[in-house]
């Protein structure tokens, strides 16, 4: 069991009322719960107050609440008896564009009580967040697109209560971070002005919604905190990552970079916080080779290449046999290939490093990465010069990216103490190869660390801190959100790092060193 | 048209969204509220939110606004076209036991549309408070009472709706004073605990409650501002009477007195509050004699005694032949039958001052009030010692009273400079037969100031005026509560003024003077 005493969970032991302390029911538990939260008023749910009359004077006036700080405001929004082996339950939901996570958690001990993941139904709408936005335009699209999520979740929701032994009348409390566009699908709102300039969201900062209005049915007063997003394209998920990070209170200054189709980057510290976002393209997710597809069993996640003999070793997922690639195993191959001499420097395929691998199509060079014998379908998979120049692109732009946001602010890589890598995609990356491509600072391999998936990590830790909602808020007005001109400097930056690792070299000593 | 730049609406000219401005539509909207209120915040209705992005667009950021300040939480409940001739209506509920009356405010100009007033329907469980609160303790008991007043409110509001010109979707701020109990079922909570010792209500101070949430069809987001309750005994309208007399504004001294089977009694200033309730009984608002009645068509609500002659002139509401009397009829009454002498300083008949008029009885003797001549019923319209003595009783409680909150704060009746008399019956005494009488202070005529409905006239102040709810907060915090302990002292002072006008005749010298 976890401590939880700075939970938003309180067990009070109110005076009881005499003709000296006639004070009303609400009043005498609103006073003692404020009291316990050094608050200086806390309101109460409306719909508590119905049966609290009755369930005051039954309980012998002990009691357990639930109170929330709604950027500042407190409410009350749950009561149980002292005795009940009730939990108060909270949910927290990663609410992605593909994927959705949901994670419950036991208020009162901070413990994680069961954990689930559906795909976004919004896909059979749309891929991606474009598309949605569109057909949320045409008459009936954005309720659709509502509905979809809402009963979604509301399904999901009834399973993984069951599997956490609750009802889906416990669960009081709700932390969703997601994307701005997926946020305002999550609460109806038109995604339009987000994708269109000068990229306008409905609202930043919604707070705590009710979760019946938006027809969800949890606890009658059940509460979804949305995450704050930026801006357009700096959304609620990546708040919640900072909030999981940590990077908002350190002394020292930090990165935190989230890569994907768009690398959203923070910077900062306790004092300040600078964002960017910017397309480093679909190559890095595994979306655009022939064999490139997203991580799931018999995909090459890894792959070695011996020096000696120039033999591939490649890893899949539950080791099933080989069928795909995905972007942390691109990566790896990248950096073993360029090692290995099989790419050079401007990442052309190299044939007579590798003549028994590389061969020409009328499309230019490919490479077998696997051969018809070993792979899944019983045909080879190979990629194209296309495929490497596309990743290359790719992580040339993140690089641009990380250089441009610590230009802007004057600090140099070896001033980050601490560079965290955010999303599911991010925990499979080596940073070794991912430095060794110049996708990322040459800084000590123990400076990067994998978060996860921190959107999630950052909803739990809103559900367990009472001190959470004032850190994002804090988080929320101290980032400086700069948009990314994509100017002459940016593009002498981008063509700098179109090379591997890069033009110059002196910005990566350990890959010199290995070469 | 008044004035009404203190009030809840705006009109706002936003800046027009840009790349270099791309804040929220929402942020946009709510920053400049915020500019305008002096206000650090302001909260949004989840509701508004769908539309807006639309609105917002179309009225290309001209935009009127409600905001309501629910105890230092700004919230926007709704917006309007600068150009649409739709208004952004209020309602001000006064909710009595027995009456209710309702005024529709047009927000923007504070003039008022229309007002109407109709029997609470909980009459039908039972005429007093008392009765209704035990009916809500049996089965399904409170939830019958709670529909009654919400389905009749519903009814009477769209006809008033109807009346003003408007659709209840107009409506999108209610104020409503009543006392402890009537509010408790409004908001469908029980009152047990009210009228049970230690008197102990469900909630002092609710605030801001959806409208929706109590099933009151209005604006979507309408809200329903109920005033607090300072205790069981001291409800919502009285706070509102308060707020309506500006007696918490004066540097001055002020006594406010809501006359009814209650005797409710506030003295203070800017400075200071004190307030007690108490059972003046009854027989101030007609309801214990035999010919008493409330005011009506036909009811005595004046009377003259020709000092000389000895003949009584009375005066009937809307001239109707007479059928019963009321309150200040009745105050009106005695103080001529003892000036005439034909009631001594006991309250006594004298017969011999009025042999024609007054008769022995087996239970006392009577006096002929209207003879069966005159009479609506052709009946004489009697009173017996019995109905004087409860009236006197009566009168001595409510003088007691009085007497006891200014001697609990030490100031004497002449440190008074305002007498405010509240409530429809209050409006209809006449301050120099209650002196007479001995039932309030010998002070100067002007010194009294009724009010009428001071309740309905709080809830539309409240409508009317930005700074409302704040001085609300103020006068719920400021005031003492003095619970009344029938003491000695107490006793003592109520057997002194159960005489005409008192034992010591020197409180009442300008009654001395006249007899």
């Amino acid at each position: 069991m976890l401590d939880n005493k700075n939970g938003w969970t309180l067990e009070l032991d109110l005076p009881k009322p005499s003709l000296e302390d006639n004070r009303a029911d609400a009043d005498r538990l609103l006073s003692a719960a404020a009291q316990a939260l050094e608050a200086e008023a806390v309101d109460i749910a409306p719909g508590v107050l119905r049966e609290l009359p009755r369930q005051l004077r039954q309980w012998n006036y002990r009691v357990r609440c639930l109170c929330f700080n709604d950027y500042g405001r407190w409410r009350l929004l749950a009561v149980r008896s002292p005795e009940s082996t009730r939990a108060f339950a909270g949910l927290a939901v990663d609410l992605g564009t593909t994927r959705v996570v949901l994670r419950l958690v036991n208020l009162e001990t901070g413990q994680e009580l069961a954990e689930s993941a559906f795909d976004n139904p919004q896909i059979a709408i749309g891929p991606d967040i474009l598309e949605r936005a569109h057909f949320a335009d045409t008459e009936g699209g954005l309720e659709k697109l509502h509905r979809l999520i809402i009963e979604a979740l509301q399904a999901n929701i009834g399973r993984i209560a069951e599997n956490g032994g609750l009802s889906t009348e416990d669960i009081c409390l709700v932390a969703l971070s997601g994307n701005t566009s997926m946020t305002h699908l999550f609460l109806g709102l038109t995604p339009s002005g987000i994708i269109r300039e000068p990229y306008i969201p409905v609202i930043n900062c919604p707070g705590l919604i009710s979760a019946r209005s938006l027809g969800l049915h949890l606890h009658p007063e059940a509460g979804v905190f949305v995450f704050p997003n930026v801006g357009s394209y700096f959304g609620g998920d990546l708040i919640a990552g900072i909030l999981y990070s940590g990077l908002h209170e350190s002394d020292q200054i930090s990165m935190l970079v989230d890569v994907g189709t768009n690398a959203e980057v923070v910077l900062g510290s306790r004092d300040w916080l600078v964002a960017c976002a910017g397309a480093a393209g679909p190559a890095l997710e595994g979306g655009v080779w022939e064999i490139g597809m997203a991580a799931a069993p018999g995909v090459i996640d890894e792959v070695r290449i011996n020096p000696e003999s120039g033999s591939f070793e490649v890893h899949t997922i539950e080791d099933k046999p080989p069928r795909g690639i995905c972007g942390s195993g691109m990566i790896d191959l990248v950096a073993q290939l360029f090692l290995a001499g099989m790419l050079d420097f401007r990442g052309r395929l190299v044939s007579k490093a590798a003549p028994e691998r590389i061969y020409e199509t009328d499309e230019g060079r490919r490479l077998i990465v696997v051969d018809a014998a070993h792979s899944a379908g019983g045909e080879a998979l190979t990629l194209g010069q296309a495929d490497f120049d596309s990743l290359i692109r790719s992580k040339a732009a993140m690089y641009t990216i990380l250089e441009t946001i610590t230009g802007y602010v004057g600090v140099g890589f070896t001033d980050i103490s601490r560079f965290y890598v955010a999303g599911t995609f991010g925990s499979f990356i080596r940073p070794r190869s991912a430095i060794t491509i110049g996708m990322i600072p040459d800084l000590p391999e123990e400076t990067y660390q994998s978060l996860g998936n921190s959107s999630l990590g950052g909803a739990t830790r809103l559900l367990r801190c009472r001190d959470a909602v004032a850190e994002v808020r804090r988080i929320y007005h101290n980032i400086t959100y700069l948009e990314l001109n994509v100017n002459q400097e940016f593009m002498n930056r981008f063509s700098a790092a179109k090379f591997l690792p890069h033009t110059e070299a002196a910005c990566f000593p350990s890959v010199k060193r290995a070469i």
